[in-house]
């Protein structure tokens, strides 16, 4: 068996001990992983947020690699801990929809709620899942235990789904969507896929129309907008030099329109 | 032998390479090791801070993890480097008290002051001992260096120890304690521990109480405060939904009222 | 062969999954490598202030680490991407100037411009060319590839230097120079190298003048400032318990004076 990869996704920053600790129990319990943190700088409790940057990152892994994340509105007592295996990869997560991206992608094939508890840490803390049933779950998954032993089977219909927030159509034939993520650099991370797009298009925030669509930054010049699908599929709305999130006062969940 | 495993924590930050090239010189020495990043963002020169994060994250990691914590308000110059052996764990850090609360739970049994220069860089700089001394001391411990080897032992309870700052019993019956750690979220981790305390009580920041007890975030309505004991043993105040650092104006050193 | 070592340095912040994701690639096509961050927090296409953090933390990592840089202020289409052999070391990074700190004290002895596209992923985007070629590029030398299979090599003095900003001579005697670097604690790293200056000298920042020649931070009081040749052969200038940038409102490109 080659080296078991782990990669870890939360909403719990870096200032702290939390994922350094949950790296602890992991490397306890699975000593030759490889641990690679996806981001711990989810917005708190960023469910829809969290589960873009998964699906972005997700199919970049080797098979085999295991995926925790922990972004949980519900703190320690909400939703049941579950592990959801597809043909790609193994993935760790509450069930709330966290998965449903990336799994839109890579489907499941089977789902277990994680009631086990030998497979708990001996002391369950009441705040503290992260460490004491996820962390654990994901060190014994990527040392090769069967998802079987660690809890029910849950049927896949039953996992939790985010509401779908796709792109709408309005009355004068254009499309509504959402900024669905602000990057470090400040680029807009639509709800547009790329796929869907034809050749030719604007698209704009409320009222601002941004024209044409561009390739690379350097198509247009500096302090100018520019339109592209970015490089996981979606359309993304960036300004050459700088912020389109700063000029344009958007951020996560801000609109956007779409017009052939 | 199985993989060594060090784990590193300073007040460094990451925006610099301070903490990278730390972890060149260990791999340097110990190729096989892991490393795992506890946290650098303590606040500059809080020992008690790094302290209490040391305390809570070391019980969770394997027998034989070397814990490498470097946080010091002297520079390069003001306390000795020590190292610190326990029945579970190898300790590396400044002797100023840093690691005193680890030490409460996990015994120290042997401490070396760290002079013995060929198990430093061959240069050593005056402003970086975290690069030039604690590095290469931590990298050897994992390598199976005998610490005996790298300095004269130091008798036990010559070793430095954060001031207590317990709670202190008020006039009226009530106990004074602090808010001793501000986290990501806003929660705010008092000095009370949990084992303490009884079954009623209440708890408050300056004049105004917070009543009642309750075990998760999920027991109170978003926007109010709950108290509880955290996965760490700790009493917790935190604000469902929102920070309770901000809501109630506390810091790191704020006053923490506490009645049976 | 010992276990690859690849460090990374981007301008990605921790936010994304950008590095996550170059991970995830790396670790595709060489599960052994043992992955460090130098920082991924360089200022948006700073390539300069990347090329110091580079040059300083290079050193320090043992002979054969791959360094993988990345700070491209053209985005995914302006600069070449290439490998750089050394005798310690391999550099992966766009060609801007971002190698040369490091390589002007770790020569350059063989340099390839990667356009071998089976070393690169099998679907190339235009914008996100860490993931797509850099990423594997550095993986593949990691794995023992020869670079010369990786495309055609560069004529070394066709590499692309950052323009020279030494300290330049005044008339009345005096040299300038600048900030290169403001690090976590608000440190000024400055353009003057330890190695030139003389005995007796001083340094200021525009008319303020600081006295002396100081060794470590214990040198002075608290709330003064001190002037030292730092662990990595600058000239610095710090506050003792603050931020020399704050209290001088200096920053990267402030001009500083040096008398001797």
């Amino acid at each position: 068996m080659s080296r078991p990869l782990i990669t870890l996704l939360t909403d719990f920053g870096q200032s702290d001990s939390y994922v350094g600790t949950m790296k602890g129990v992991i490397l306890g319990i699975c000593p030759e992983a490889a641990l690679v943190d996806l981001s711990h700088e989810i917005h708190p409790q960023a469910v829809r947020q969290a589960a873009y940057l998964l699906s972005t990152a997700a199919p970049y892994f080797p098979p085999g690699t295991v995926h925790l994340a922990v972004v949980d509105p519900g703190g320690g007592s909400a939703r049941r801990p579950i592990a959801v295996q597809t043909e790609r990869a193994t993935y760790v997560a509450p069930d709330n929809g966290l998965l449903s991206l990336a799994l839109a992608a890579d489907p499941a094939r089977l789902a277990v709620h994680l009631t086990e508890s030998r497979y708990h840490l001996p002391q369950t803390s009441a705040t503290f899942h992260g460490r004491d049933i996820f962390a654990p779950a994901a060190a014994n998954l990527a040392s090769g235990v069967d998802p079987c032993q660690m809890g029910d089977a849950i049927p896949l219909p039953e996992l939790v789904r985010l509401r779908a927030r796709e792109p709408v159509r309005q009355l004068d034939g254009s499309w509504l969507g959402e900024v669905l993520h602000v990057d470090h650099f400040g680029n807009l991370v639509t709800s547009f896929q790329g796929s869907e797009l034809g050749a030719r298009w604007s698209v704009g925030l409320a009222e601002e129309l941004i024209a044409g669509l561009n390739h690379t930054f350097s198509d247009v010049e500096p302090g100018e907008l520019v339109a592209y699908v970015d490089s996981s599929g979606y359309l993304e709305i960036s300004l050459r030099g700088g912020s389109a999130s700063a000029f344009l006062d958007a951020e996560v969940g801000s609109e956007v329109k779409f017009k052939h």
